[in-house]
């Protein structure tokens, strides 16, 4: 059996500590907005595009919204979220993780649902080379749970997309993977359950970074 | 077979939306305090006693907290969490189920590991009569998980432990209903996966009050 070529990995709650700051801000800016949404739907959603959240929210206390008002409340959402985390930490393990894979020539990539400037925090924390592909959401027509930037990833890592995995935390990041016909591991970094994680197609469960790291061989991905 | 007699709630993220931004308070609190600690940590210690909790982390990032460090972290928290939950929110359908118990002559009572003044917003976004009965952590020497907080409540019912439910969001407040001999409904209020909640023991879950409202036939609490 040929091993597995090459991880894809999500960026915020997957490789940086970011899920709850975001959780909060985007109550609060919805709040100010006049939409009142319990915490736990926000964190469910939390993953998938910008857009499609903000739709998802509006439909859901019935209130739909223009695209003005749309980007209105990510702009506010992206405010408040630079205010509640401005010391911007990569997750346990995460920095040693990629700084492996490049000593191991191990294909790798970065595919967030995020958009410059607001990743670059992101980025910087996690102390990857200018080499490192990064597929953004200005990359691609349609951000998770489309499979659009996984499937640009594996294009520009030159692999097919069943020999890559997909590494997030949120069930939209595996979702997405199977849509690109990937495999995918969950990591608990972002707050999901394990079951949910499995549930939604991960092939495998770890708690963060530092713990894939040290499982690396679980995987086939080593040469 | 005689019905089930009493349901004892927990109050924050089961009744009252407030988990998320405990969670971004403690993470700064702690962070403040040279602490680092991942969201999705501290996301699940959240609901156990606030001293359980700071020794719990303090041991976590190996380094022990005297007996005053640990009151000022928590007094910190205090303050990060009242100036991010400024509008205390009860949870869907809470109002109205605990008014619907009321009038059904339902027994029920609110045993929570917070505190006065902390949990009075709590209590007034719920529009509690001063005759329901609470249990806050100052009324009892152990809190969550530890049992006595439910069985406290129990005992000011004058209703037996095998009689009654305990209603949570948290694997802490399961525990502890186990722990008083009482059965438990969990809630995804607090953000835990349907399945941890029944790996600890839910005899059923449900996504919020609202929904616990209306399955009230499915617990065999009505008369």
């Amino acid at each position: 059996m040929a091993s597995m070529r090459a991880l894809i990995f999500d960026l915020d709650g997957t490789l940086v500590d970011t899920v709850y700051p975001h959780v909060v801000a985007w109550q609060q800016a919805l709040e100010e907005a006049g939409m009142t949404i319990d915490g736990w739907r926000i964190h469910r959603r939390i993953g998938m595009s910008g857009g499609l959240f903000t739709r998802a929210v509006s439909r859901e206390v019935g209130r739909p919204l223009s695209a003005a008002q749309a980007e209105a409340l990510q702009k506010r959402h992206g405010e408040i979220f630079r205010s509640l985390a401005q010391t911007r930490r990569a997750l346990p393990g995460a920095v040693q993780l990629l700084e492996r894979l490049r000593e191991l020539n191990v294909a790798h990539a970065i595919a967030t649902s995020g958009r410059h400037p607001e990743i670059d925090a992101s980025l910087e924390a996690l102390s990857v080379p200018a080499s490192t592909i990064v597929i953004d959401r200005g990359d691609v027509a349609r951000a998770k749970p489309a499979p659009d930037l996984f499937v640009t990833a594996a294009e520009r890592l030159s692999i097919p997309a069943e020999e890559c995995y997909v590494i997030g935390d949120a069930v939209w990041d595996l979702l997405a993977a199977r849509r690109a016909r990937m495999f995918s591991v969950g990591l608990l970094t972002g707050g999901y359950g394990s079951d949910e994680l499995l549930a939604a197609g991960a092939y495998r469960v770890y708690r963060d970074p530092a713990e894939l790291a040290a499982s690396l061989d679980e995987l086939g991905v080593l040469p």
